[in-house]
């Protein structure tokens, strides 16, 4: 069943069945493939014209004079079904099936139909994703579903029910230098399921973090099965929706999934270890601590901080988060007392370099040199910047250094308000360089909390 | 006692006492009020120099030759006392003493030193705010202790503990177009405590909402006197830190601060109704709610979507919030269905207008047309945008025109990775016009709920 799913993700010819005149929704898809250079013929198919955008139309795919690998289907829903019959003809490995209208309207109609669906490409060896879906983006097979996604591969993976959650968690995701080797979003998944999905990346190599949206699923022991299978060799990051009753009436008329009950859903995160988030935001920030902080350590985080109340407001969040505070070595503090001023500083852990270290970013940088070689550190968390915009490059270039020299984690925070630090594209040099930046210490520990608590589970199961 | 807290925001001339003379971190208070174009004399005290940055510098307070209001002192810890005496002589009315290495450092000294200062102020007549703080910025008086903070003033009162967060806080907010009345930053408040502040900030009639951030107070009395007092008149957010043993030490070394036991706290949050945080981003997306809406409505929220995943958690986070989801009229719904697409959409709520509106703005722009004239619909979230950046400005002015013509609560949402909203200062028409703007329907569902409650609060306890 699987080497059959992985036909979507590697075809070397692909039909538009459908694609509109005009700048409509469905145009994306071929805006999509030309803006990543799909490397193979793109066959356009159109009842009437003979010519779209300058690429030559045809009116049916048995027309096509080639072989077609994946037929991308957004022709009106009354006609689904012959175009399905003609995919069968042409021997095509997959289908993705944009056209919408069938089980997310609620009625018995619907799912008939995506029962008919799944009955057709089964007796002729095809795939079908969707339908009421957007695809799939796979920057190294150079397919995309909408125009301007990033052409750099990466090893997060996402599997996604909701088709416009696709652009936005990779432009989001991408804003911050974490890329992806596949995405799909699965809509309906009349034929194939997000659990095939999710199992299918775990077997991916190149895949090492799984991030989905799941709304549902047609049969819990499917998706179980593809649990107890794919959590044990990667991480995954779940965001569950529809756990509540309104939640669910939302999700039956979006994908005409059957969310179901909350306390089952629990119980899977808990048994497999799932990452259950709730939002966009949180999904990012765990994806992008798993992307760039490998096991390691015991947790002990030290903070090092310009700014004094966020540091206090972040030893709070360590203690919050089950993390423990490291506790400095007598040569560290030693050190410390040495170069820090002996006023509005602390050379406690939280290290609090004080108000001057944004006009001497010395302080900052050897201040933070100092806790890289203390053996009771296992997280630095840096919160800073500088007074200009060089001294702030300065600042990122220190930490940067520090990294690369040591394999301890490190985390540095862009404090909302520390504008120097947010301008002028010095987040970038810290994103390329494997380092995980969140907007405050808070998001940040509670990410790395979870991580932690991850890589032990895992530990402790091996 | 408070009319002399006012000595502090309202100075007609102003001393600074021991400022450096090159770019070092008391310099900042200098290029504030040049910066913000402070009106009346400034005079710069230095032992040695008699020309600072081109301006004439004087040995003492003695020398300066005419009154002067408010002193701000940066010179060295072992001079402060008789600095002090000075501004006795001087018959000034009130002190920011930046000057840091009393209390916060943990000996019996630094308490006993700050019973010394409050004794020789108390004596002659003025008030001292600090030491080791930042001091005030006040936009209306042209008094700002860092260059670069906004000119305009607004309605936010914030009290800080810390002095950083001053700066940061008021530039996350200022992005949003939220501008403040007066901040304090307080620091280890030898004198003037967080709770004078507040219940001086309860009494300003330009602050409608108060926010601060809090390590510890002196005495607790006072504060429940003050927040007895405040609360019924504005809402107070609060970010309390130390509440954690790791946290509590923290605030002990930054402030001298004594945080208290978490259970007391918590039962003055519930007591008071005040707006607990634990991080800037929440207290800012609290203020931004209190600044822009009324009290109004009984909450009932409608959801307007493009992205349908978005839409879907949306719905959860209203039930999870303890909101409820709004029915909508027969009337709303045989519009829309008469507007939208009949498949890719959905009529009921959270209304999801299909990927098609970002192609055609005019969908969104009636679909909220609609949901305003409903009378069962209390708030509208809005989530999308356009294609291109031009129907992305449609669409924002689309939300303008229809908030513009209601007394429903309005929400719009830019969330990550819709970078056609994002980009380009599209937000900051929405900003101006008073619509808040989350990147999530989660934290705007969240902040809304907490506003919602705490105005059912207030209505019931009149």
């Amino acid at each position: 069943m699987h080497d059959t799913i992985h036909g979507l993700f590697s075809p070397e010819s692909i039909a538009l069945y459908g694609i509109p005149r005009g700048l409509k929704a469905g145009k994306v898809f071929f805006l999509g493939l030309l803006d990543q250079g799909f490397q193979g013929p793109i066959y356009l198919i159109h009842p009437s014209a003979t010519e779209i955008d300058g690429y030559k139309a045809y009116p049916n795919l048995d027309q096509v004079p080639g072989p077609v690998d994946l037929v991308i289907i957004m022709s009106p829903r009354e006609t689904v079904f012959d175009v399905l019959e003609e995919c069968a003809r042409k021997q095509v490995k997959a289908v993705i099936l944009y056209t919408s209208g069938f089980s997310e309207l609620g009625g018995v109609a619907g799912r008939d139909d995506e029962t008919r669906m799944r009955r057709i490409a089964h007796k002729a060896g095809f795939r079908i994703l969707g339908p009421n879906c957007m695809g799939i983006y796979s920057p190294g097979s150079r397919i995309a579903p909408f125009p301007g996604m990033p052409k750099t591969s990466g090893k997060l993976g996402f599997v996604s029910q909701s088709g416009s959650l696709v652009n936005m968690f990779v432009n989001l995701c991408s804003a911050k230098v974490l890329f992806f080797s596949h995405v799909v979003s699965s809509g309906n998944g009349a034929d194939i399921e997000p659990a095939d999905l999710l199992e299918w990346m775990g077997r991916d190599e190149q895949t090492k973090v799984i991030c989905t949206y799941c709304e549902g699923v047609r049969e819990m022991g499917r998706l179980i099965d593809a649990l107890r299978e794919t959590t044990p060799q990667k991480p995954v990051i779940m965001w569950k929706v529809g756990l509540t009753k309104t939640g669910s009436r939302a999700a039956a008329s979006h994908t005409g999934a059957l969310t179901g009950q909350a306390e089952l859903w629990k119980s899977l995160f808990r048994q497999f270890h799932i990452l259950d988030v709730c939002d966009i935001e949180e999904m990012c920030d765990l994806a992008m601590a798993f992307y760039h902080m490998s096991p390691g350590g015991e947790g002990r985080v030290a903070i090092v901080s310009g700014p004094g109340g966020p540091a206090v407001s972040a030893a709070d969040s360590v203690e919050r988060n089950g993390l423990v505070m490291a506790s400095l070595g007598r040569e560290s503090i030693r050190r410390l007392k040495e170069l820090l001023p002996p006023t509005g500083t602390s050379c406690s852990n939280p290290i609090d370099v004080g108000l001057g270290a944004s006009f001497d970013i010395r302080l900052y940088q050897e201040a933070l040199e100092i806790i890289m070689d203390d053996p009771e550190v296992d997280c630095v968390v840096m919160l800073g910047g500088g007074a200009s915009e060089e001294m702030s490059a300065d600042y990122v270039q220190g930490i940067i250094r520090a990294h690369e020299r040591s394999s301890k984690h490190m985390i540095a925070i862009a404090y909302p308000g520390f504008v120097q630090i947010d301008q002028a594209g010095l987040l970038k040099p810290l994103h390329e360089h494997g380092i995980p930046v969140y907007p405050t210490p808070e998001r940040a520990l509670r990410t790395y909390a979870r991580m932690m608590g991850y890589y032990r589970f895992q530990a402790s199961r091996v």
